[in-house]
């Protein structure tokens, strides 16, 4: 039995109870969003901002995924959502077991958007389906514009791409347009926002966005 | 046969090959890092800094590793060293045979320094013993004084922690003496550089600490 069986096996096991995690957010008609990126590209900044401006408007929950520390549980708890932390203890990225341990925790009937943050990795977590709606894949600035052909898989299983950080293209070399072109390149059905999570600036296209998708995926479900 | 005991043969298997990397490096007396970090960490940036201050000094190869494209090995063969490309074709992180194969492709005899630039991702790379005599792991300041916390494994296992991006200081929040005290407390053996790549500020101290290296490692190896 080779390695490279186990972990298709490992796979399949993982997109059989994605399947079941999305059969049960639809049954409830939430949507759901696989958030994903690497370290530090502001990920949990732009769930915090999300939160100020739709917390009132819609029942949102939040899944936390790290390697290790409730840090950012603790910055998004704050906001007064439920929240649960999902610990992988080394592991590189959520999968779908854990997700529907979380899922557990949270109360679903009247529930309309479930965020769901991933490990900071622009590898891995593009191969696990968690049952989400869709993926966001979060790209700061910082990182380059060269970024999308670096790691196409991420921005090839994407459906939303929130490129971030844009208070401090005065200070880069990067060229948002260039970014932008790569990573349509890769994908040409990417929906794109241009934010800085930290000035708020395109944060309410983003949630505008969001609204919509709620109550268009709340409709289809429950058809 | 469960996946943990497959993915500890698949350690042990790459572990028996980094000793082999390792001495044949040894014999040769090459110093060999290994440069992890997130992606967009500037790396590659670094990696064209210090080639410029020390083409000229030491006899000094590149091993690129990535999951797409060879955008980095260009940027680096431009200095005129002998540069490898490695593709993981989606692969999270190099492995030994990996640069087993790029040291067949490199004039060993006289090679004073081998700089492996890793896959950019601050978690799988981390387990990874590729032959080096030590890893050195590159943060962005970009990414946030949180990150050695909440990736611990890349701190402890690394020796050398090059803060990098330093000229965007006035433009955080980020606080580097919190940053660096993270990763102090995770790792208190760390040799800490604050760099900016960019501006060159920092880049002569981890140039001075490379050749000293270079020096110490020769001697001690061919002892």
């Amino acid at each position: 039995m080779s390695v490279i069986t186990i972990e298709r096996k490992v796979l399949e096991k993982n997109d059989a109870l994605a399947r079941k995690n999305r059969d049960r957010l639809r049954e409830h008609g939430i949507f759901a969003i696989n958030i994903v990126s690497s370290p530090g590209s502001g990920k949990t900044t732009l769930v915090e901002r999300t939160l100020e401006v739709l917390k009132d408007a819609l029942a949102i929950a939040v899944v936390e995924g790290d390697v290790q520390t409730d840090l950012d549980a603790r910055r998004v708890a704050a906001y007064g959502v439920p929240t649960v932390q999902l610990l992988t203890n080394g592991g590189c990225h959520l999968e779908a077991n854990l997700v529907a341990d979380a899922l557990a925790g949270i109360e679903l009937p009247g529930l309309e958007l479930l965020i769901i943050e991933n490990v900071g990795n622009l590898v891995c977590p593009a191969n696990y389906d968690l049952g989400e709606a869709l993926k966001v894949v979060v790209l700061s600035i910082t990182e380059g514009d060269d970024k999308p052909l670096k790691y196409p898989a991420m921005f090839r299983n994407a459906s939303v791409l929130v490129v971030n950080k844009l208070d401090l293209l005065p200070y880069l070399k990067c060229d948002v347009d260039t970014l932008v072109a790569n990573a349509l390149a890769i994908n040409p059905q990417l929906k794109v926002f241009r934010v800085s999570a930290t000035s708020g600036e395109g944060v309410g296209a983003w949630c505008a966005w969001l609204r919509e998708s709620v109550v268009r995926h709340k409709k289809e479900s429950l058809a």
